[in-house]
């Protein structure tokens, strides 16, 4: 063959080898061109087309490298065989929506798992991906460390050292797309040979996590405090899951007693740990942070887990889990081949946003905000300080409204149901009975300011009634 | 306090607005300006410094933002309360390298998981990456679909019944950060009461999983055409994990009749699974391709498992797992509630890299490259033919040399070593007593076509003698 007729349009967006291109690929695809022909030299065909030798010697280069054709020295071209390719159809998926689940319509929602996506800083993270992806270095897209990057993981130790008082080591640190899939992890190091105390009510993610793998989990009282390690003390359970920062759902910060007899409890016997889950730490309005458990930790008992979900966005799949020194060893042996989940450019990103300062500047600035609707909520609820009482409102990004009298939590949620509003029921958060007295959570972190004073208002008057 | 005097530097490269934020940030931490301090009014403050009222109102705008100073109506801008801000030290992290594990060096390494980086389209990854942070949508930035975006799982069902005919709906595809995180979610999904057998010899990342995942796992004996499903009958095992369309590391093809003896071995008791890694599917050399076994299951036994992290790049962490119908509700049931561990983001970028035909092209390039030095390296092993015979090569980035004769495999790894060349001996995979004739593993997906023709001539020196 020493002439193809390829109908060429200068116009098109396509630029003109590309159109050279698809052509012949599709020729071959077909079997219009054949096994073993020969293709025109790339000067006949450029003489043919009446294009520049390069622009076809462009597109036989791109053919040659996918495989469509062959070449042989001092022969020319050759149309290659065509069966092992690829060739996907590729029209769009067509991006049906499904029938979008029938979800109930609120005026305003008090989820206790918002975050304020406004906030988040768009152009930085924009800025410091193009920055990472321009470096074209081949070790980006190398599969990474099993624990994650050794910078990331000194940036991480650096972090939890100032901001939580947690000592340890880039060695102790293990990186995972997200706090369950390092709980999972953990399970695997651990062994299924023990039994899961968390605190009732819980965060229920946690507690249906355990149930996952395989684990009796039980659920133990609290006081005022927090967990009551007397009544942990009358289980069997050998690993204590606990959130002091500021406990789930009920927003309890873990008094430093409270804490010390829970160390105590797990240094009486061997093999007993505390998971410190420190999820939302990064937000209190009230005086100094108590440092994490894992800082007052001597025996090695602390495995403390955190999260960038909930402090950058709950898009970013990044979370980090400290190991006590002993159970690091333990993690290596059993569990140090598993890949890591989070990829090296990632891992960068977040380095590069928490070393040049975007995060501490996007720390107190969503606690800023968050504390501006704290406030405002507050104000605004007070006509109820009457038939109820506020807590948890010291750390987080929800607080606890506990009705003293006659209505039920089911009557509260209803009545704001009616009036467009969504709050949550504390019953949720309860595993087994159900015994507390009515009691709603209210976030606040997805609600502007003029939301949550008009819905404070609401509130007001259908629940004083 | 009326005057704030700051030593502005209009050359540095730090905005006006910016020092002037800076200082007064720092004044507040330490103390200089006390809190509840009056500031200078902002008109006061730009004449004061000579620059425009806009400057310092784009200074105060962040201070306020970030929580440093407060405002009062009518009154002017205070000093906040500082105790609960993150004042992180920003130095850098020093990036001491650890001492580089002492890498016992080599000249060429014919790796059997190496992937050719080179060859990865980072100007198209930069673009679409790019592109999809550009539509700066509050919805990437969400916590997504905990099995994974129904665009990106209708985009994964396409493609796999084209490249493999897999049949499946977006329901049944679950994403995930890795192979390695998809079959400890499938642990939890089958339950802890299975025995799991594994092709002997061996992928040994599998067979730790399950391990690690607290099994009782049964190496299989295999013979030319893959798992033996005699010997499987004769063990407890009722979950069998197999690698059909190109075993690792043997590299056997498995034929179909093979494959309707398994199925057949899955449909004879309830509760019986066969899991199907399809790790490498994408580079064959020879012919049609088998299609994956799960088209061919009619009783909804084969779990189906592959990954972008080969075909794309390790780092990519993303892979994907199709579960039998009846296995999804199982999942949503147990494992429903567990959190994707791949960002929004990441999915929609591998979605374009699909929908938009770059991973067509991406997988003949690859191919091609990978089939050139594949033809190489058989090329340049000729002169061994007497000694040794060549297995495995029809398909995936590796073959195998089997030795006939006196010669021991570690004696043929020693030889190369001493020229400067590491290859893999097949023991290493074998789980149990070591009884195959010595066999070594040649990678060639890491090295050049000139490495692989100079590493070739030397190997047929040292192993011919």
């Amino acid at each position: 063959m020493n002439e193809l007729t390829i109908d060429l349009n200068p116009k098109d967006k396509m630029p003109l080898y590309e159109q050279i291109y698809q052509y012949i690929k599709e020729s071959i695809i077909s079997g219009r061109i054949a096994y073993r022909e020969k293709l025109p030299s790339t000067r006949l065909l450029a003489k043919h087309l009446e294009v520049s030798r390069s622009t076809v010697e462009l597109a036989y280069g791109q053919l040659l490298s996918e495989g469509y054709i062959e070449s042989e020295p001092y022969r020319g071209f050759f149309a290659a065989q065509v069966e092992g390719l690829y060739h996907l159809v590729n029209e769009k998926v067509s991006h049906r929506e499904k029938e979008a689940v029938k979800k109930e319509r609120y005026r305003f929602d008090f989820t206790p798992n918002g975050v304020d996506l406004k906030s988040f800083p768009y152009n930085a993270w924009r800025k410091l991906s193009k920055d990472i992806l321009m470096d074209d270095k081949v070790e980006l897209f190398r599969l990474g460390n099993p624990q994650g990057e050794t910078g990331f993981r000194e940036a991480v130790c650096k972090y939890l050292y100032q901001a939580r008082g947690v000592n340890c080591s880039p060695e102790q640190v293990i990186v995972g797309a997200g706090s369950d899939y390092l709980l999972m992890l953990l399970c695997a190091v651990l062994g299924r040979e023990h039994v899961v105390a968390v605190e009732n009510p819980s965060y229920k993610q946690a507690y249906r996590l355990f149930v996952s793998q395989s684990y009796q989990v039980l659920p133990i009282e609290m006081d005022g405090y927090g967990m009551k390690v007397s009544a942990l003390r009358d289980t069997e359970a050998d690993v204590a899951y606990v959130t002091p920062s500021h406990q789930y759902p009920t927003g309890i910060v873990m008094p430093m007693k409270r804490r010390m007899e829970l160390l105590k409890w797990a240094d009486e016997k061997e093999g007993r740990y505390i998971i410190e889950d420190d999820y939302d730490s990064e937000f209190r309005y009230k005086g100094k942070p108590i440092p994490a458990l894992q800082g007052c930790d001597r025996g090695g008992r602390v495995i403390y887990l955190g999260t960038f979900s909930k402090s950058i966005a709950p898009a970013i799949r990044m979370s980090y889990m400290v190991l006590p020194v002993e159970l690091t060893d333990v993690y290596l042996d059993k569990c140090g081949f598993i890949s890591s989940t989070v990829s090296v450019v990632d891992q960068l990103i977040v380095q590069r946003f928490v070393e040049d300062g975007y995060y501490e500047r996007h720390l107190n600035k969503t606690r800023s905000l968050y504390k501006g609707r704290h406030d405002l909520l507050i104000k605004g609820l007070a006509p109820l300080s009457g038939v109820c009482r506020i807590s948890g409102e010291h750390a987080g990004v929800h607080l606890l409204l506990t009705f003293n009298g006659e209505v039920t939590e089911d009557e509260l949620i209803k009545k704001a149901k009616k009036a467009g509003i969504r709050v949550y029921g504390l019953s949720d958060y309860i595993i087994g009975e159900k015994k507390e007295e009515p009691t709603v959570l209210l976030g606040y972190a997805n609600l502007s300011e003029k939301e949550i004073k008009d819905a404070a208002e609401i509130l007001c008057s259908v629940w004083r009634s």
